[in-house]
């Protein structure tokens, strides 16, 4: 088990985050409730920030906004001075609410509407990374008839198979994302941006994968991208001035998983980035990089109260929560581990292995495949770490289950930045 | 490819469902859309309620409203004469406000909150199924201190796992759910509920899982706890006057699915119940079952529009549309296979196959694995069928996409009983 952030044990034996007793948090919030380490976020944020600078390279951090969106994380990641990867009109919604330089904001996907391109474009957004070619023509039409010039970079397909869930790696052949390098009308695309009047062709984009523990998988993209860089240039006589290689870079969830060290994987990185554009003999382009889960997600705790436990006659042991895969549905849908904790009692002797569900009615409301806790009592705080990213944003109202709310806690205080959901809110938009 | 309900093919060679062109759907309400054929729903419900019935044995059918659930689906279930299956307080909630009549309502769950017990408590509700031994004490001290009497039935795990899903059989020996039909505690609770001065104990509920297609698993079930009913009398002099036997009905999503005839299955299983009774020398108990997908899945049909297409180096075809898993997550989440069509382009020969793929920026974004289509145009309907159970309300917010809005459609008029949200919607909660 591994403590992230300020998280701490403190004298009462009690789990303590931002400075802030789980206990006291629960007594004036409920549960189940999501907390999140502001400190512990920011702390990340910086790792990337000041660990990805060189004399040589231009460098920029994008947060990847689908692992954990709302008003105040948007203020927060614009404070910290990264950039937002947004992939929806929801998320781009979110981002001009909340006041994001639109400058910083790129706008991914493989299917962006007519609309939300639009939007994009009449909103003065930074960039547009364009998924393929049908997209390219549909931006360059909304861009004529505004007469409006946007950036844009191509998101691209480099065939790499990062080692990871198959669910979320994302770069095979097969994948949806992106234009394939292997393809000679990638070429005539990249071609067509750049000749375009209003598209401002930036550079390239790909991303591997996700959660991938093994930095050679990073260094291979690298390599590859580099030298489809020089292709291009042979090819079509386009130069590439940025890359964004894209995030997928693994966090800890449980005892096994070994993250590399982020500052020394980054430094590395912007080496390899001036000894092959030496190489190959190209001008070094500007690197771009989108970590999401690896900002936020051990900066995540959810907080649950235990109701009672069960023995099944087949030996296995449950603890049942008061929240359910509607707000947890990672163990679900990606066979995600995860570790628990009784935060109320951290210092008692660890007694058995649980299974941790919840209040759904289906077999796979699991949230915790193996938690190795004291023997849990009603009321009891059941804390489930690293849950930060894909939580909140993936959560929903399966059996008509309230979300939680959303904490941000440091320096001793707390503060709501989503409301915890009512039973008004379930039936906001029915009509009888 | 299997149309149900009002599904057709009209003269212009679009889909039509309850008697609303499908094509005039999408430019009244726009894309992605939940249509839901009422006629279909209502027919299901008389299938069951109709099929359900004997001279010797008292039936009641139980909609398990988890599958869909809102004010319009509530009110129409009470006007169908079935009785409502609630798993939270926010499902609870919601038929209050559809004022269901309360003592129809059946509350389910592994893991009912004190806040529910009492909110059940105090609308009187017609049934607590209670799942285990904590739950029956929480349950009783709640209406000790109300003076308050309660029907309820046990929850109990007859051990048997019907052939499916892993995710969705709910009754081996390790489910969560009830308490063992062999362990000598169960009948030490059975009796410990029936002394209780305000919990009626009214019988036993055992529920084997999901989208079952051997009616011979259902009739093992029978047996299994009809034996179990002669038992507890031998055993605690306990009679069980009702079994609930749960739902599990399996369904058509795609060719090679083989539900049984309803009917005959229906009307055999009471012939069953009588026998049995019979055969064990006791009383023939109250039954009632709880269809949840059967009465819905095949009313639902998804309309989305289609982006563009994609054919990957490897060779993969992909069809994008405007939705995504966060309105479709069960293909994600179970594997869970469907079939689509191109609603405008209905009579257009098949060209090829096609993976369904929506806008979320992760690879396991699937909504249709295999789909057999023309080839897709830009703007083109795409119809996901059999989606009317687990989508809308399985569905979340992820990579902040809005819920789509959820219609009715009959005898050639559509209304809204779901609105489609907004990006208001999004940030209603949001604290800056």
């Amino acid at each position: 088990m591994k403590l992230f952030g300020t998280t701490i044990i403190n004298e009462k034996g009690h789990l303590e985050i931002g400075g802030c007793c789980t206990m006291e948090l629960v007594k004036k919030y409920q549960t189940p409730l999501y907390v999140m380490d502001e400190a512990h976020i920011r702390n990340q944020c910086r790792l990337f920030k000041e660990s990805f600078i060189s004399d040589k390279v231009d460098t920029e951090v994008i947060y990847a906004s689908k692992a954990f969106l709302n008003l105040a994380m948007c203020k927060l990641i614009n404070e910290e001075g990264l950039s937002l990867d947004v992939v929806s009109g929801g998320e781009l919604y979110t981002a001009l609410k909340a006041h994001f330089p639109v400058e910083r904001i790129y706008f991914h996907g493989n299917n962006k509407t007519e609309e939300e391109l639009h939007m994009a474009v009449k909103h003065d957004i930074g960039t547009i990374v364009l998924d393929n070619q049908y997209e390219a023509h549909l931006l360059s039409e909304i861009c004529e008839k505004h007469h409006k010039h946007i950036n844009v970079l191509l998101r691209v397909n480099p065939g790499i198979e990062a080692h990871t869930h198959e669910y979320i790696s994302t770069t095979k052949n097969d994948s949806k994302f992106g234009e394939s390098i292997f393809s000679e009308a990638t070429f005539e695309l990249i071609k067509w941006i750049d000749d375009h009047e209003f598209l401002n062709f930036r550079g390239l984009h790909s991303h591997i994968g996700s959660q991938i523990f093994e930095r050679e998988s990073f260094y291979r993209q690298l390599g590859i991208m580099m030298t489809y860089i020089k292709t291009v240039k042979q090819n079509v006589n386009v130069c590439i001035d940025e890359l964004n290689l894209g995030g997928g870079f693994g966090i800890y969830y449980v005892d096994g998983d070994t993250p590399f060290d982020i500052n020394i994987f980054l430094k590395e990185l912007l080496e390899k980035v001036e000894n092959d554009a030496s190489g190959l003999n190209i001008p070094i382009p500007k690197i771009l990089i989108e970590p999401g889960r690896a900002i936020v997600a051990n900066s995540g705790t959810t907080l649950y109260k235990v109701g009672s436990t069960k023995k099944t006659y087949g030996g296995k042991h449950y603890v049942f929560v008061d929240g359910s895969m509607a707000d947890h549905i990672r163990t679900a849908l990606y066979d995600a581990d995860y570790e628990a904790v009784l935060a109320n009692r951290m210092n008692d002797e660890i007694e058995e292995n649980y299974t941790v569900t919840g209040k759904c009615c289906e077999s796979g409301d699991i949230l915790v495949k193996t938690a190795k806790l004291p023997k849990p009592n009603p009321k009891d705080i059941l804390a489930v770490f690293s849950t930060g990213a894909y939580h909140y944003s993936m959560s929903s109202n399966y059996n008509l289950m309230t979300r939680p709310a959303v904490i941000f806690v440091k320096d001793g205080s707390s503060r709501v930045v989503v409301k915890r959901e009512t039973y008004t809110d379930l039936l906001r938009n029915n009509i009888e």
